[in-house]
């Protein structure tokens, strides 16, 4: 997934090969679905000032602002530029401050210094974004649909609008590591209602063994898919058993009180260097409390709370989870374990808590008692034991956008799932995000899995 | 002076001892003084939008906002809290945030991530401005001339001026630093007029040898100094000669055509390693420009502009100043030959290209003829190669203000007579500023001397 | 492998799990074993003084100082201490001083601070490892066969062999390493007899589709593994080719001359992150001639020689290999290609070039065409797309051993086949090395695969 | 002094300018003189082996084998080649290997590898300075004293002797720098015999306000200076006390006991983050003991040992003697108070405590009520509050060497009286050395002043 890792989250002009486009079977919805998805990336900073929108807190993170026109460089560059007979650029000097990593396009403000764009303001960004609105909704409408280049068009236009929906994530959790470092703890959003909750013990799923077939297939996953899930290969996955959920900070608490961030025995090598360079003793976003009833608070996009013992864990690094297994006498999935899981009949995206449940944070699960995996889809982004690799056969795609995921194949770990900030319209079983190890600053938390 | 470098910049409750306080004869023209100092500051945010005010762009450098709200803080903590009888504070988190470095006060929020404070909103700091200043002045017309605690008051107000003053030449030195980084290099203010010079050409003038009397004296300087330009004390200065104005760019211009910034044997060798280390090969703010007769450009509150050749050289570290002065054969003047200079009959500051010109730029000098020395006051801080220490016989003042200065008195060296930065009153012969020998960004020349 | 990666490397107690152990079948040429393996060690060093043995170049190598007295450690406190009624340190201090990683034995020395032990001297250690290597062949020679616990003992002391070659290998590389730096280019061997060669072209070898049983087998691979080539497990590979031959220096010459390194489309995003942060623009150990006709030198440990065009590139990093396969329209190979032509007819370790042959460099290949991989043992350890990962259902050595392997299943690369610093007794086609994708010291090259 | 703080440390060929050259009057005694200085830089590694002879801890330091072939070089570069009508280097080689910073000789080896010289041997680089001693022997023997190149021969050579001296210091502070790394906490030389202290208490010596001549005189301090102690010139010191001795171990330890390392009140800004940055809680070489009654040890010269409350503190930063000067209520003295006392009628070199005693480490004084200051030459180099600048007048020789001395004079503080580690013989009242406030291997420490 379209991330932030390094150079590589913002930035695809990913234009899918022709066999491979799937996106002519949406025109009709195209302009309906472009509006929707465009005034989504607004809303989000309705409850920010310009100078929230300015904020960048680390080099992995860029300011909300500087999202918001990336993503509308995006459709001017890539679209306008090409379909428009008399194309004239917003502001020249767009094309260098809003690109995010193309040599291709040309020069790019250096990734780190985002924060130091005042200039454009948030009002002249907004502008910018309403008048490229228009001309891509005058194209959608004026570009007949038997044009040679209509098919084109609305590749590119989807591509623009899953770029905008990775960026929805990222622009949140931006946001969230920026306020975590106001010693206010802003709220963003009205605190959710956490409702009692009768926990869902964790059980064990079992699955069989069997040769799976792994990877984005179009019935199943809809019409538009990464390069980086394809192609649909066999993969032999002996048996093995699934949590039924994610692990709560109720868990986590216990690894805490057992010593976990003090033993080198659970960590990878790595992990435990990375515990220790960082003095990380408490989850991301954690700290004391005062009283012995207020242990631990937890800074949320809802302000700072009491951590609630029911709610999945989140915000872990691959070290963390990968310690906590180990201190659990379990592992993580790998991410064919966990696809075939998400393909099983009783997983569903339908009601998971996605971004639109507006409630910015997972949320604990109520006894099932079903027997089944539940929180597949939504709440935490769940790390897998796999790495982020090329399937088998796979093949970037050509041009400038084969660039978009196989270069960062290197030291990443993948995640599956989706989060509370993820668009549900954007994930599917087959979807592969990807973070280093190291990252914590994502709705990323873990289920177990044992056997094989 | 009070100025950026580390952690000294912004922060001093600086009471002066009683003995020493001068404040007193002051009290008159205090309440106006004090709504026009502050006014200023205020003025000079004009410009700017609240994004402009959020920017950090280095550790060194806080955003104007800060400046704002720091510079309140200030008067509420070290008087209001003092001298109201129901102090309540404004808002009771900007005690941290707004803190600087004193740990007697308590936590501070850390210097280097000021730029993340977007709350309080720039709206919010001007309220808050604006009801500190109501309080003060209330106190000001309030308490009686005659009441025991008056001359404490009126000490405390002017130091909380004279800090004022301090950070508005440290507001615009960070906003220019921020600013460069647009690649749009937006102009702070409008074009000043440049009208064709007569260049002076450089004279030198001679001091004979003597005993001097060296360091701050009431009747000269004015009521007020701080606690590094004292005591006074007799020094010892062979006979020398000074450079009747300040190096220019065409100077500077000579020196790198000269492989200037390639020949170690020019530099210091903590010099050399700074320039190999940065890859530095022109002055802060100047780049390459794209036609023969438009070599060099200069990036400045003004916007971007050809390097004038007769306009003094500006924003050099140490170790550029002193590089130059060996590769013109001569030498940097001590603080000690620069005061016997501004005390002189013909230096004097009226008329020196301070602040309150509006021109924020350094002015080329048109000829003069007369044999003196010109440009001492105003235009660039002229680097000396006095270390800071302190004078003999040194004692800071009591109480926490003790700290303001003496703990800088390590790796820094003295500059002297203030820059087109520099509000007029705020400076007097005997004015001591200080950086480390890297730093650059503050409007720093040079003169130089020869002789001794 | 075992090797040297930050604190891995050296380090292991490696008992193998009872049921697991195989050594009881090695019993009878143990300490005819034990005395060639130990004497191998200090045969390596002959050409050395006790200054060379003393370099500690970069925080991953160790002086060969250090790897003689840390093996012999490994005897003295995992076995003699456990084995001899009345055991005696030969130095207590030792115990610290030459103890790897492990805190279950205690504190150890700093590992960037080895080249700084200068006492004991290499006599002094010479000296330890004799008396050492007496009282551990009396343990040998005395402790019955139907002994209780003999079959721990043969396990133990199989695996400090096991642990001693792979510290051989370790020794030459970091040696290379640590004479690279000297001016003098000095040899550690005498030039090997570089016969002409009628150079094998790269030819293309099919493998079918199927599902390989993959992992350690006692039958094919012999009596000793380690956990990390456990369980042998199926996988499903698809139909590939694979490389008849190395990629050569020839090869790697004209990847340099079409600007290889200065192409980042060819490169992994953390990849040309690493060549700009280093300015790599040769392999390691090679830098430009002086004369055309000898354009590039290549430091070996027979010191600086012409780059032949026929040997196989060596010395590279993951990254390296990864932009030269990208550039030759190919891919690296996964461990499970890699493993079944390993296993193929044709291949076979007999008359690969290791350690044994005393050429301590890669060899040009003579024409074979017969249409079989070659190469696969020896020369180079070849870099595969393969992440260091458990297989499905690894379980790590009980005890302190466990964490010999499983710990630093993050962020590297499988190598496969051995190399020419390779003990030939110590590979197998199941055995893993394994190193971060920047590390360049070890013999390492590759071989181009495609299709799948 | 020539000393260790980046490149300048070693790397003269200081030539003194004719005028200035004073050896002429040497050179009977010079072939003698030559010998004597050689030997005792080879006496100094008698109780070392090769090994620690290739030892180097910091970038700071150089190997003791480094020194040897350095001081060498200097003699073959600037005298052999020079002089010798048929001059013939012992290994060209040695040319870049042991130039320590001088461009204008041609490429240098990186200091930081220093260590990694493992070739050539200790034993080839003993037999190197054997050839170039006869041969520099044979020169001065056989050039008459009439011959008109004699006066420079003269020079040169005690010049290189005087490099030779100083380099006999760091080459005792550096080999202690590097043992101090053994866990084994070696000993250099035999344990001092510490006899039983009646300690001084420390008395203040008043000295009178007045114009003080200086800097170097030939009557007073000998036939040789250095430039940087040039000019003599005029200097108004005010009245001062000055403590009649060093400061001691026990007077540290109460500094640490009230909680000196933990308080930044007494700190200069730069360092308390140095303290910081660094955990500083002890001096350097301090590690606290196992009991009550021995709950400081102190690694020396002579191994670890308890530290005695009378024995001069010693490998002191700037910051800690600042900062201990400041808790004791008094302050550094100036480099021109130091040598008012040094050359009043008691003080006197002889009898101190230099190299010559083979002591290597500063020793107690007993008691002497004499009012007079003692200690001042020998035991411990003390810091003074005086930056290193030029004097008044200062003018580099000419030549290469006119960058030995300026190029330092930098964010570095002046030091005098010598140390245990320093030749008697190259010490005089003028001499200054100089390091940066954050160096500690030297054997530096302070005396208290108070007044002016």
């Amino acid at each position: 997934m379209p991330t932030r890792h390094s150079t590589r989250a913002d930035a695809p002009d990913q234009r899918p090969a022709h066999q491979a486009s799937p996106a002519a079977s949406l025109d009709h919805a195209l302009p309906q679905r472009y509006r929707q998805v465009r005034r989504q990336s607004e809303a989000l900073i309705a409850p920010l000032s310009a100078e929230d929108c300015q904020l960048q807190s680390m080099p992995d993170a860029s300011p909300a602002k500087w999202h918001l026109a990336h993503l509308t460089w995006f459709f001017e560059t890539f679209i306008l530029e090409k379909f428009e007979p008399a194309f004239k650029a917003f502001d020249p000097a767009f094309r260098v401050l809003f690109n995010s990593y193309y040599t291709g396009i040309g020069d790019r403000y250096p990734r780190p210094k985002r924060g130091l764009i005042s200039r454009p303001s948030l009002t002249e960004v907004l502008r910018y974004r309403q008048q490229v609105d228009e001309r891509m909704l005058q194209l959608l409408e004026q570009i007949p649909e038997d044009h040679p280049e209509r098919m084109q068009l609305n590749a590119l236009t989807e591509l623009g609008l899953q770029h905008e929906q990775q960026h929805q994530e990222l622009l949140l959790t931006d946001v969230k590591h920026a306020l975590s470092f106001s010693p206010l703890s802003p709220g963003y959003a009205r605190r959710w209602p956490l409702a009692r909750t009768h926990p869902e013990p964790q059980r064990w799923v079992g699955f069989e063994t069997g040769l799976l077939h792994h990877g984005y297939d179009a019935v199943q996953d809809g019409p538009f898919a990464f390069d980086n899930e394809t192609p649909r290969h066999p993969v032999y996955v002996a048996g093995f058993e699934l949590a039924s959920r994610l692990v709560t900070n109720g868990e986590l608490l216990a690894f805490i009180d057992d010593g976990g961030y003090q033993r080198p025995e659970l960590w990878l090598s790595m992990g435990w260097d990375w515990v220790q360079a960082g003095s990380h003793a408490l989850p991301l976003y954690w700290q004391r409390g005062e009283t012995p009833n207020n242990a631990f608070r937890n800074f949320t996009l809802q302000g700072l709370v009491d951590v609630d013992p029911h709610t999945p864990a989140c915000h872990l690094s691959y070290f963390e989870a990968d310690a906590f297994a180990r201190w659990a006498k379990a592992r993580l999935p790998t991410e064919h374990e966990w696809e075939l899981a998400a393909r099983s009949a009783a997983a569903t995206q339908a009601g998971g808590n996605f971004v639109e449940r507006g409630v910015y944070h997972p949320l604990p699960l109520n006894e099932t008692a079903d027997g089944a995996a539940h929180q597949l889809f939504g709440d935490v982004w769940e790390w897998t034991q796999s790495n982020y690799n090329p399937y088998p056969g796979y093949r970037p795609w050509e041009g400038l956008v084969g660039e978009y995921n196989g270069k960062f194949m290197c030291n990443q770990f993948v995640l599956r799932g989706g989060s509370c900030a993820t668009p549900q319209s954007h994930l599917r079983a087959s979807y592969r995000n990807f973070f280093p190890p190291d990252a914590q600053w994502q709705f990323s938390g873990l289920r177990l899995a044992r056997g094989a």
